[in-house]
């Protein structure tokens, strides 16, 4: 359970989640290559676009797997935030240099949907 | 990378992605407790119910990354199937006596549910 890629994307999930989104991007390459659900998020900006607003809006993450080597890892987390209570992520990362270079990310839309919708 | 709980949902995952659905099965407590994004799935019958129609519509899957120990696992993998192309999912699991008796899976709902929309 040690591993240079496993450390990575603890401390950046750890800046996420704890709402601090400049230390979380400062683990993230400037041309990161990101899967998301809603399709590629290509660069930094986008990137930064992409999951500040989320991880700014947490109440709750806890982490109930994470493994990993010197060049990937595994983390599978559980949120609440303040749209969706219990809404879990995973994320597939590569690391090089100390920065992620390339992410697949998993969750459901869904409830986001409906509370953007119930919200009007 | 070794590990009895990884080599379980190795196992199960191969199992299921080869559609053999009772192979799956036999690697899954009778109680399992499964958290999944439509909410908990309790016992192999309803387990079964959930996973056995998903499996058997896969028409590729590919695994991303699997990492664990001997009592959890993370698995995260892309999945085409007859309704989504391009549907990657994360399964979090608890291994005991070589069997899967905790899961939380993720994955995006509402591709599915806009296909089955546009199915009517």
């Amino acid at each position: 359970m040690t591993g240079r890629a496993l450390q990575t994307a603890l401390d950046y999930h750890r800046a996420w989640s704890s709402h601090d989104v400049d230390a979380a991007m400062a683990l993230v390459a400037d041309d990161v290559v990101c899967d998301s659900p809603g399709g590629p998020v290509t660069g930094i900006d986008a990137f930064r676009a992409f999951m500040g607003p989320f991880a700014t809006s947490t109440t709750r993450t806890e982490i109930l797997g994470a493994f990993g080597d010197d060049d990937t890892a595994v983390v599978l987390y559980d949120t609440d935030s303040t749209l969706v209570r219990h809404a879990p992520g995973a994320e597939w990362v590569r690391v090089a240099g100390g920065r992620i270079t390339h992410m697949t990310i998993v969750f459901d839309r869904l409830p986001f949907a409906q509370a953007r919708a119930a919200a009007g």
